[in-house]
Protein backbone atom coordinates (compact mmCIF):
# COMPACT_ATOMS: atom_id res chain seq x y z
CA UNK A 1 0.00 0.00 0.00
CA UNK A 2 1.09 3.18 -0.63
CA UNK A 3 -0.21 6.49 0.94
CA UNK A 4 -0.30 9.57 -1.16
CA UNK A 5 -0.87 13.16 -0.41
CA UNK A 6 -1.83 15.57 -2.94
CA UNK A 7 -1.45 19.09 -2.95
CA UNK A 8 -3.48 21.18 -5.38
CA UNK A 9 -6.99 21.41 -6.71
CA UNK A 10 -6.46 21.66 -10.79
CA UNK A 11 -7.03 19.99 -13.11
CA UNK A 12 -4.11 17.38 -12.97
CA UNK A 13 -4.84 17.32 -9.19
CA UNK A 14 -8.62 16.57 -9.97
CA UNK A 15 -7.73 13.78 -12.48
CA UNK A 16 -4.39 12.13 -10.59
CA UNK A 17 -6.85 11.41 -7.08
CA UNK A 18 -9.72 9.89 -9.98
CA UNK A 19 -6.70 7.37 -11.21
CA UNK A 20 -5.55 6.80 -7.60
CA UNK A 21 -8.82 5.93 -5.76
CA UNK A 22 -9.77 3.30 -8.07
CA UNK A 23 -6.11 1.90 -7.66
CA UNK A 24 -6.33 -0.69 -4.31
CA UNK A 25 -2.81 -0.38 -3.90
CA UNK A 26 -2.97 3.32 -3.79
CA UNK A 27 -4.67 5.36 -1.31
CA UNK A 28 -4.90 9.25 -1.47
CA UNK A 29 -4.52 9.71 2.57
CA UNK A 30 -5.08 13.62 2.33
CA UNK A 31 -5.71 16.77 -0.34
CA UNK A 32 -4.18 19.67 0.60
CA UNK A 33 -5.70 23.00 -1.17
CA UNK A 34 -6.21 26.50 -0.74
CA UNK A 35 -10.24 26.14 -1.76
CA UNK A 36 -11.17 22.73 0.07
CA UNK A 37 -14.82 22.99 -2.08
CA UNK A 38 -13.21 22.45 -5.30
CA UNK A 39 -11.78 19.23 -4.73
CA UNK A 40 -15.68 18.19 -2.94
CA UNK A 41 -16.99 15.10 -4.50
CA UNK A 42 -13.61 14.23 -6.20
CA UNK A 43 -12.63 12.48 -2.37
CA UNK A 44 -14.17 12.13 1.13
CA UNK A 45 -14.11 15.92 2.41
CA UNK A 46 -12.07 14.78 5.47
CA UNK A 47 -9.87 13.75 3.98
CA UNK A 48 -9.00 17.82 2.64
CA UNK A 49 -7.29 20.67 3.98
CA UNK A 50 -6.30 24.25 3.20
CA UNK A 51 -3.98 24.27 6.20
CA UNK A 52 -0.07 22.93 5.87
CA UNK A 53 0.49 22.41 9.27
CA UNK A 54 -1.96 19.93 9.14
CA UNK A 55 -0.09 17.85 7.14
CA UNK A 56 -0.13 14.00 7.58
CA UNK A 57 2.60 11.18 7.27
CA UNK A 58 2.56 9.77 3.47
CA UNK A 59 5.09 8.07 1.41
CA UNK A 60 4.90 10.74 -1.20
CA UNK A 61 3.56 14.07 -1.48
CA UNK A 62 2.48 15.15 -5.07
CA UNK A 63 2.17 18.95 -5.69
CA UNK A 64 0.04 19.55 -8.17
CA UNK A 65 -0.15 23.25 -8.84
CA UNK A 66 0.57 25.90 -11.39
CA UNK A 67 4.15 26.25 -12.32
CA UNK A 68 4.49 29.42 -11.02
CA UNK A 69 3.23 28.02 -7.46
CA UNK A 70 5.54 25.20 -6.96
CA UNK A 71 8.29 26.57 -5.38
CA UNK A 72 5.88 28.53 -2.57
CA UNK A 73 4.22 25.48 -2.03
CA UNK A 74 7.01 23.32 -1.68
CA UNK A 75 8.16 25.78 1.32
CA UNK A 76 5.37 25.57 2.78
CA UNK A 77 5.82 21.52 3.23
CA UNK A 78 6.82 21.49 7.08
CA UNK A 79 8.55 18.29 6.00
CA UNK A 80 12.11 16.48 6.33
CA UNK A 81 13.42 13.70 4.13
CA UNK A 82 10.11 12.85 2.34
CA UNK A 83 9.83 11.64 -0.62
CA UNK A 84 8.14 15.13 -2.80
CA UNK A 85 7.66 15.23 -6.35
CA UNK A 86 6.01 18.11 -9.11
CA UNK A 87 4.03 17.53 -11.90
CA UNK A 88 5.72 19.97 -14.03
CA UNK A 89 7.04 19.52 -17.53
CA UNK A 90 9.25 22.92 -17.51
CA UNK A 91 9.95 23.10 -13.52
CA UNK A 92 13.38 22.15 -12.13
CA UNK A 93 14.18 19.91 -9.27
CA UNK A 94 16.15 22.55 -7.20
CA UNK A 95 12.68 24.21 -6.83
CA UNK A 96 11.28 21.51 -4.81
CA UNK A 97 13.67 23.05 -1.83
CA UNK A 98 16.46 21.13 0.13
CA UNK A 99 14.45 19.70 3.14
CA UNK A 100 13.27 16.89 1.25
CA UNK A 101 13.96 13.99 -1.49
CA UNK A 102 13.17 14.70 -4.67
CA UNK A 103 11.46 13.96 -7.86
CA UNK A 104 8.82 14.39 -10.81
CA UNK A 105 5.63 12.63 -12.18
CA UNK A 106 4.94 14.56 -15.25
CA UNK A 107 1.65 13.01 -17.17
CA UNK A 108 2.31 14.44 -20.50
CA UNK A 109 -1.25 15.55 -21.29
CA UNK A 110 -3.66 18.29 -22.09
CA UNK A 111 -6.29 17.35 -19.07
CA UNK A 112 -9.80 19.16 -19.17
CA UNK A 113 -11.72 18.68 -15.88
CA UNK A 114 -14.67 17.59 -16.84
CA UNK A 115 -13.73 15.59 -19.60
CA UNK A 116 -13.08 11.95 -18.28
CA UNK A 117 -9.73 10.57 -18.79
CA UNK A 118 -8.31 6.84 -19.33
CA UNK A 119 -5.18 7.19 -17.47
CA UNK A 120 -3.83 3.95 -18.89
CA UNK A 121 -3.00 5.59 -22.25
CA UNK A 122 -1.22 9.13 -20.80
CA UNK A 123 2.33 8.89 -20.76
CA UNK A 124 4.09 9.56 -17.36
CA UNK A 125 7.71 10.75 -17.22
CA UNK A 126 9.41 9.87 -14.23
CA UNK A 127 12.75 11.21 -12.53
CA UNK A 128 14.29 10.86 -9.22
CA UNK A 129 17.69 11.01 -7.75
CA UNK A 130 18.19 7.52 -5.94
CA UNK A 131 17.22 4.24 -7.27
CA UNK A 132 14.80 3.91 -4.03
CA UNK A 133 12.98 6.88 -5.09
CA UNK A 134 12.59 5.79 -8.56
CA UNK A 135 11.10 2.31 -7.79
CA UNK A 136 8.53 3.83 -5.49
CA UNK A 137 7.39 6.53 -8.52
CA UNK A 138 7.56 3.52 -10.93
CA UNK A 139 5.09 1.64 -9.38
CA UNK A 140 2.50 4.50 -8.19
CA UNK A 141 3.21 5.33 -11.94
CA UNK A 142 2.98 2.10 -13.50
CA UNK A 143 -0.18 0.83 -11.44
CA UNK A 144 -2.14 4.12 -13.69
CA UNK A 145 -0.49 3.70 -16.76
CA UNK A 146 0.44 1.58 -19.21
CA UNK A 147 2.96 3.67 -20.67
CA UNK A 148 5.95 5.08 -18.01
CA UNK A 149 9.25 6.69 -19.27
CA UNK A 150 12.38 7.56 -17.58
CA UNK A 151 13.13 11.48 -18.68
CA UNK A 152 15.67 13.77 -16.99
CA UNK A 153 15.27 16.86 -16.10
CA UNK A 154 16.89 18.49 -19.25
CA UNK A 155 14.61 16.11 -21.61
CA UNK A 156 11.45 16.91 -19.80
CA UNK A 157 12.28 20.26 -20.94
CA UNK A 158 12.74 19.69 -23.93
CA UNK A 159 9.88 17.51 -24.20
CA UNK A 160 7.69 20.38 -22.49
CA UNK A 161 8.96 22.50 -25.54
CA UNK A 162 8.51 19.61 -27.97
CA UNK A 163 4.36 19.28 -26.87
CA UNK A 164 4.11 23.37 -27.24
CA UNK A 165 4.77 22.07 -31.19
CA UNK A 166 2.45 19.22 -30.67
CA UNK A 167 -0.23 20.38 -28.75
CA UNK A 168 -0.30 24.37 -28.35
CA UNK A 169 0.90 25.34 -32.11
CA UNK A 170 -1.23 23.03 -34.07
CA UNK A 171 -4.28 23.89 -32.13
CA UNK A 172 -3.29 27.40 -33.19
CA UNK A 173 -3.26 25.86 -37.17
CA UNK A 174 -6.80 24.60 -36.59
CA UNK A 175 -7.77 28.31 -35.40
CA UNK A 176 -6.14 29.83 -38.03
CA UNK A 177 -7.85 27.08 -40.86
CA UNK A 178 -11.33 27.83 -38.89
CA UNK A 179 -10.94 31.81 -39.16
CA UNK A 180 -10.13 31.22 -42.91
CA UNK A 181 -13.57 28.68 -43.29
CA UNK A 182 -15.23 31.33 -40.99
CA UNK A 183 -14.41 34.30 -42.96
CA UNK A 184 -15.75 32.20 -46.09
CA UNK A 185 -19.10 30.88 -45.15
CA UNK A 186 -18.03 27.41 -44.95
CA UNK A 187 -18.75 25.19 -42.00
CA UNK A 188 -15.75 24.52 -40.58
CA UNK A 189 -16.48 20.65 -39.68
CA UNK A 190 -16.18 19.95 -42.99
CA UNK A 191 -12.12 19.84 -42.11
CA UNK A 192 -12.61 17.66 -38.85
CA UNK A 193 -12.41 14.57 -40.80
CA UNK A 194 -9.28 15.72 -42.20
CA UNK A 195 -7.71 16.56 -39.05
CA UNK A 196 -8.93 13.42 -37.28
CA UNK A 197 -6.89 11.37 -39.95
CA UNK A 198 -3.68 13.90 -40.10
CA UNK A 199 -3.00 13.13 -36.11
CA UNK A 200 -4.16 9.31 -37.26
CA UNK A 201 -1.45 8.79 -39.92
CA UNK A 202 1.49 9.73 -37.77
CA UNK A 203 0.48 6.70 -35.42
CA UNK A 204 2.22 4.59 -38.11
CA UNK A 205 3.92 7.19 -40.53
CA UNK A 206 6.63 9.35 -39.74
CA UNK A 207 5.41 12.90 -39.47
CA UNK A 208 8.81 12.92 -42.63
CA UNK A 209 7.01 10.58 -44.59
CA UNK A 210 3.42 11.82 -43.88
CA UNK A 211 3.98 15.48 -45.56
CA UNK A 212 1.68 16.16 -48.33
CA UNK A 213 0.78 19.71 -50.17
CA UNK A 214 1.85 21.97 -52.45
CA UNK A 215 5.20 22.88 -49.66
CA UNK A 216 6.46 19.98 -50.19
CA UNK A 217 5.82 19.19 -53.67
CA UNK A 218 7.27 22.64 -54.71
CA UNK A 219 4.11 23.45 -56.50
CA UNK A 220 5.22 27.14 -56.52
CA UNK A 221 1.83 28.08 -58.62
CA UNK A 222 -0.22 27.04 -55.97
CA UNK A 223 2.01 28.70 -53.48
CA UNK A 224 1.86 31.77 -54.75
CA UNK A 225 -2.21 32.24 -55.78
CA UNK A 226 -2.83 30.70 -51.87
CA UNK A 227 -0.15 33.30 -50.68
CA UNK A 228 -2.39 36.08 -52.65
CA UNK A 229 -5.69 34.63 -50.97
CA UNK A 230 -4.78 34.53 -47.96
CA UNK A 231 -6.69 37.46 -46.00
CA UNK A 232 -4.14 39.19 -43.40
CA UNK A 233 -0.61 39.78 -42.90
CA UNK A 234 -0.34 37.16 -40.18
CA UNK A 235 -1.61 34.37 -41.99
CA UNK A 236 0.84 35.14 -44.92
CA UNK A 237 3.62 35.32 -42.56
CA UNK A 238 2.67 32.16 -41.25
CA UNK A 239 2.17 30.52 -44.58
CA UNK A 240 5.38 31.59 -45.64
CA UNK A 241 7.33 30.54 -42.72
CA UNK A 242 6.21 27.00 -42.78
CA UNK A 243 5.93 26.52 -46.42
CA UNK A 244 9.70 27.73 -46.74
CA UNK A 245 10.59 25.43 -43.33
CA UNK A 246 8.90 22.00 -45.16
CA UNK A 247 11.27 22.71 -48.11
CA UNK A 248 14.28 23.26 -46.31
CA UNK A 249 13.44 20.18 -43.94
CA UNK A 250 15.34 21.77 -41.07
CA UNK B 1 -28.16 3.46 -62.09
CA UNK B 2 -25.56 6.06 -62.87
CA UNK B 3 -22.88 5.15 -64.97
CA UNK B 4 -19.72 6.49 -64.23
CA UNK B 5 -16.19 6.72 -66.26
CA UNK B 6 -13.39 7.37 -63.72
CA UNK B 7 -10.05 8.87 -65.72
CA UNK B 8 -7.25 8.20 -63.73
CA UNK B 9 -5.13 5.63 -61.31
CA UNK B 10 -3.84 8.10 -58.54
CA UNK B 11 -5.40 8.24 -54.49
CA UNK B 12 -8.45 9.07 -55.78
CA UNK B 13 -9.05 7.18 -58.44
CA UNK B 14 -8.53 4.16 -56.52
CA UNK B 15 -10.87 5.10 -53.85
CA UNK B 16 -13.49 6.53 -55.33
CA UNK B 17 -13.39 3.18 -57.50
CA UNK B 18 -13.55 1.27 -54.69
CA UNK B 19 -16.39 3.47 -52.94
CA UNK B 20 -18.55 3.51 -56.47
CA UNK B 21 -18.29 -0.67 -56.82
CA UNK B 22 -19.86 -1.04 -53.09
CA UNK B 23 -22.65 0.46 -54.52
CA UNK B 24 -25.39 -1.10 -56.18
CA UNK B 25 -27.12 1.94 -57.55
CA UNK B 26 -23.63 3.28 -58.86
CA UNK B 27 -21.14 1.31 -61.41
CA UNK B 28 -18.18 2.64 -62.77
CA UNK B 29 -18.47 1.72 -66.65
CA UNK B 30 -15.08 2.74 -67.34
CA UNK B 31 -11.62 3.64 -66.06
CA UNK B 32 -9.07 5.62 -68.37
CA UNK B 33 -5.58 6.06 -67.34
CA UNK B 34 -1.56 6.27 -68.81
CA UNK B 35 -0.89 2.56 -67.31
CA UNK B 36 -3.80 0.36 -66.90
CA UNK B 37 -1.91 -1.97 -64.83
CA UNK B 38 -2.44 0.76 -61.74
CA UNK B 39 -6.21 -0.59 -61.50
CA UNK B 40 -5.51 -4.21 -61.78
CA UNK B 41 -7.32 -5.67 -58.74
CA UNK B 42 -9.45 -2.60 -58.35
CA UNK B 43 -11.68 -3.56 -60.96
CA UNK B 44 -12.36 -5.61 -63.91
CA UNK B 45 -9.42 -5.48 -66.35
CA UNK B 46 -11.48 -5.28 -69.29
CA UNK B 47 -12.80 -2.09 -68.04
CA UNK B 48 -9.80 -0.45 -68.12
CA UNK B 49 -8.04 1.50 -71.00
CA UNK B 50 -5.08 3.91 -71.89
CA UNK B 51 -7.25 4.90 -75.28
CA UNK B 52 -8.96 7.73 -75.07
CA UNK B 53 -10.34 7.10 -78.39
CA UNK B 54 -12.70 4.14 -76.95
CA UNK B 55 -14.10 6.05 -74.13
CA UNK B 56 -17.82 4.88 -73.92
CA UNK B 57 -21.35 6.90 -73.11
CA UNK B 58 -22.02 7.67 -69.15
CA UNK B 59 -23.66 9.77 -67.05
CA UNK B 60 -20.75 11.36 -65.64
CA UNK B 61 -16.88 11.38 -66.32
CA UNK B 62 -15.02 11.97 -62.88
CA UNK B 63 -11.47 13.36 -63.89
CA UNK B 64 -9.62 11.98 -60.97
CA UNK B 65 -5.76 13.04 -61.90
CA UNK B 66 -3.22 15.35 -60.78
CA UNK B 67 -4.28 18.86 -60.58
CA UNK B 68 -1.52 19.71 -63.00
CA UNK B 69 -3.08 16.81 -65.46
CA UNK B 70 -6.74 17.96 -65.22
CA UNK B 71 -6.81 20.60 -68.45
CA UNK B 72 -4.76 18.18 -70.65
CA UNK B 73 -7.08 15.10 -69.77
CA UNK B 74 -10.23 17.66 -70.34
CA UNK B 75 -8.95 18.53 -73.24
CA UNK B 76 -8.22 14.50 -74.88
CA UNK B 77 -12.11 13.78 -74.00
CA UNK B 78 -14.13 13.89 -77.22
CA UNK B 79 -17.69 14.20 -75.74
CA UNK B 80 -20.07 16.70 -75.96
CA UNK B 81 -22.83 18.40 -73.73
CA UNK B 82 -21.59 15.22 -71.16
CA UNK B 83 -21.13 16.31 -67.36
CA UNK B 84 -17.70 16.05 -66.51
CA UNK B 85 -16.51 16.59 -63.11
CA UNK B 86 -12.63 17.03 -61.50
CA UNK B 87 -11.97 16.32 -57.71
CA UNK B 88 -9.27 19.32 -57.14
CA UNK B 89 -9.71 21.07 -54.30
CA UNK B 90 -7.89 24.48 -55.97
CA UNK B 91 -9.02 23.91 -59.93
CA UNK B 92 -11.05 26.41 -61.67
CA UNK B 93 -14.15 25.01 -63.63
CA UNK B 94 -12.61 26.56 -66.42
CA UNK B 95 -9.90 24.02 -66.39
CA UNK B 96 -12.46 21.77 -67.78
CA UNK B 97 -12.93 23.25 -71.37
CA UNK B 98 -15.90 24.18 -72.96
CA UNK B 99 -17.30 21.20 -74.69
CA UNK B 100 -19.49 19.55 -71.84
CA UNK B 101 -21.18 20.25 -68.89
CA UNK B 102 -18.98 21.20 -65.69
CA UNK B 103 -18.43 20.40 -62.41
CA UNK B 104 -16.30 19.77 -59.15
CA UNK B 105 -16.51 16.82 -57.11
CA UNK B 106 -13.97 17.27 -54.24
CA UNK B 107 -13.77 14.29 -51.55
CA UNK B 108 -11.98 16.89 -48.46
CA UNK B 109 -9.78 14.05 -47.13
CA UNK B 110 -5.91 12.69 -47.35
CA UNK B 111 -5.79 9.49 -49.10
CA UNK B 112 -3.01 7.02 -48.78
CA UNK B 113 -3.40 3.95 -51.49
CA UNK B 114 -2.68 1.26 -49.32
CA UNK B 115 -4.97 2.47 -46.33
CA UNK B 116 -8.56 1.33 -46.63
CA UNK B 117 -11.02 4.53 -46.05
CA UNK B 118 -14.73 4.47 -45.00
CA UNK B 119 -15.95 7.24 -47.34
CA UNK B 120 -19.27 7.07 -45.33
CA UNK B 121 -17.43 10.33 -43.11
CA UNK B 122 -15.64 11.90 -45.66
CA UNK B 123 -16.91 15.37 -46.55
CA UNK B 124 -17.68 15.54 -50.53
CA UNK B 125 -18.13 19.20 -51.84
CA UNK B 126 -19.72 19.19 -54.75
CA UNK B 127 -20.15 22.08 -57.66
CA UNK B 128 -22.29 22.09 -60.97
CA UNK B 129 -23.56 25.13 -63.43
CA UNK B 130 -27.49 23.55 -63.38
CA UNK B 131 -29.89 22.26 -60.84
CA UNK B 132 -29.99 19.07 -63.01
CA UNK B 133 -26.13 18.46 -62.90
CA UNK B 134 -26.21 19.51 -59.00
CA UNK B 135 -28.63 16.75 -58.62
CA UNK B 136 -26.75 14.02 -59.82
CA UNK B 137 -23.67 15.01 -58.36
CA UNK B 138 -25.54 15.50 -54.84
CA UNK B 139 -27.12 11.49 -55.95
CA UNK B 140 -23.93 10.25 -56.27
CA UNK B 141 -21.72 12.19 -53.75
CA UNK B 142 -25.05 11.55 -51.37
CA UNK B 143 -24.70 7.68 -52.02
CA UNK B 144 -21.05 7.24 -50.73
CA UNK B 145 -20.78 9.53 -47.96
CA UNK B 146 -22.75 11.20 -44.64
CA UNK B 147 -21.18 14.45 -45.39
CA UNK B 148 -21.88 15.92 -48.90
CA UNK B 149 -21.87 19.93 -48.88
CA UNK B 150 -22.49 22.60 -51.82
CA UNK B 151 -19.26 24.60 -52.36
CA UNK B 152 -18.82 27.20 -54.69
CA UNK B 153 -15.42 27.91 -56.49
CA UNK B 154 -14.46 30.95 -54.71
CA UNK B 155 -15.35 28.67 -51.02
CA UNK B 156 -13.60 25.71 -52.68
CA UNK B 157 -9.93 27.32 -53.03
CA UNK B 158 -10.58 28.95 -49.61
CA UNK B 159 -11.26 25.78 -48.21
CA UNK B 160 -8.32 24.15 -49.74
CA UNK B 161 -5.99 26.48 -48.18
CA UNK B 162 -8.12 25.97 -44.70
CA UNK B 163 -6.97 22.60 -45.56
CA UNK B 164 -3.06 23.58 -45.91
CA UNK B 165 -3.25 24.63 -42.14
CA UNK B 166 -5.19 22.28 -40.63
CA UNK B 167 -3.14 19.33 -42.47
CA UNK B 168 0.37 20.04 -44.30
CA UNK B 169 1.20 22.67 -41.24
CA UNK B 170 -0.52 20.81 -38.40
CA UNK B 171 1.79 18.16 -39.96
CA UNK B 172 4.78 19.70 -39.81
CA UNK B 173 4.50 20.87 -36.21
CA UNK B 174 4.41 16.98 -35.54
CA UNK B 175 7.97 16.71 -37.57
CA UNK B 176 9.54 19.68 -35.53
CA UNK B 177 8.25 17.94 -32.29
CA UNK B 178 9.59 14.78 -33.63
CA UNK B 179 13.12 16.69 -34.79
CA UNK B 180 12.99 18.03 -31.02
CA UNK B 181 12.50 14.42 -29.28
CA UNK B 182 15.37 12.94 -32.18
CA UNK B 183 17.70 15.10 -30.86
CA UNK B 184 16.94 14.79 -26.98
CA UNK B 185 17.04 10.92 -27.07
CA UNK B 186 13.24 10.99 -26.22
CA UNK B 187 10.77 8.49 -27.98
CA UNK B 188 8.36 10.92 -29.91
CA UNK B 189 5.48 8.00 -28.70
CA UNK B 190 5.71 9.95 -25.61
CA UNK B 191 4.00 12.52 -27.72
CA UNK B 192 1.44 10.78 -29.56
CA UNK B 193 -1.79 10.39 -27.04
CA UNK B 194 -1.50 14.58 -26.58
CA UNK B 195 -1.31 14.78 -29.88
CA UNK B 196 -4.46 12.33 -30.34
CA UNK B 197 -6.17 14.40 -27.69
CA UNK B 198 -5.59 17.62 -29.56
CA UNK B 199 -7.02 16.79 -32.69
CA UNK B 200 -10.33 15.03 -30.57
CA UNK B 201 -10.71 18.34 -28.20
CA UNK B 202 -11.36 20.34 -31.34
CA UNK B 203 -14.48 17.65 -32.06
CA UNK B 204 -16.30 19.48 -29.37
CA UNK B 205 -14.38 22.41 -28.58
CA UNK B 206 -13.47 25.54 -30.65
CA UNK B 207 -9.57 26.02 -31.55
CA UNK B 208 -9.86 29.58 -30.34
CA UNK B 209 -11.22 28.22 -26.92
CA UNK B 210 -9.08 25.07 -26.50
CA UNK B 211 -6.09 26.99 -26.93
CA UNK B 212 -3.19 26.58 -23.58
CA UNK B 213 0.18 26.96 -22.92
CA UNK B 214 2.69 29.49 -21.99
CA UNK B 215 1.78 32.01 -25.28
CA UNK B 216 -1.59 32.37 -24.59
CA UNK B 217 -1.33 32.53 -21.01
CA UNK B 218 1.65 35.15 -21.90
CA UNK B 219 4.09 33.42 -19.46
CA UNK B 220 7.17 35.50 -20.51
CA UNK B 221 9.28 33.22 -18.49
CA UNK B 222 8.50 30.08 -20.46
CA UNK B 223 8.70 31.58 -23.39
CA UNK B 224 11.68 32.82 -23.41
CA UNK B 225 13.49 30.19 -21.74
CA UNK B 226 11.32 28.00 -24.32
CA UNK B 227 13.32 29.96 -27.11
CA UNK B 228 16.59 29.82 -25.52
CA UNK B 229 16.25 25.86 -25.77
CA UNK B 230 15.15 25.26 -29.64
CA UNK B 231 18.60 24.42 -31.37
CA UNK B 232 17.81 25.74 -34.65
CA UNK B 233 17.31 29.31 -36.01
CA UNK B 234 13.85 27.73 -38.26
CA UNK B 235 12.37 26.55 -35.23
CA UNK B 236 13.12 30.06 -33.57
CA UNK B 237 11.64 31.95 -36.05
CA UNK B 238 8.81 29.51 -36.31
CA UNK B 239 8.11 29.65 -32.04
CA UNK B 240 8.48 33.22 -31.96
CA UNK B 241 5.59 34.31 -35.09
CA UNK B 242 3.05 31.90 -33.80
CA UNK B 243 3.61 32.99 -30.17
CA UNK B 244 2.82 36.38 -31.67
CA UNK B 245 0.14 35.16 -33.52
CA UNK B 246 -1.45 32.96 -30.69
CA UNK B 247 -1.07 36.70 -28.52
CA UNK B 248 -2.51 38.95 -31.06
CA UNK B 249 -5.30 36.50 -32.11
CA UNK B 250 -5.58 37.41 -35.36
Amino acid sequence: MVNIVIIGSGNVAHHLVEAFKIHEKLTVVQVICRNPKKMHGVIDAKLITNQYDEIINADIYIIAVSDDAIYEVAENLKLNDKLIVHTSGSKNLSDLGNQNRKGVFYPLQSFTKSKNINFKTIPICIEATSEKDYAILYNIANSISDYVYEINSEQRKMLHLAAVFANNFTNHMFKIANDICDSNNIPFEILKPLIKETSEKILTVSPNDAQTGPAVRKDLATINTQLSLLETENQKAIYKLLTQSIQSNV
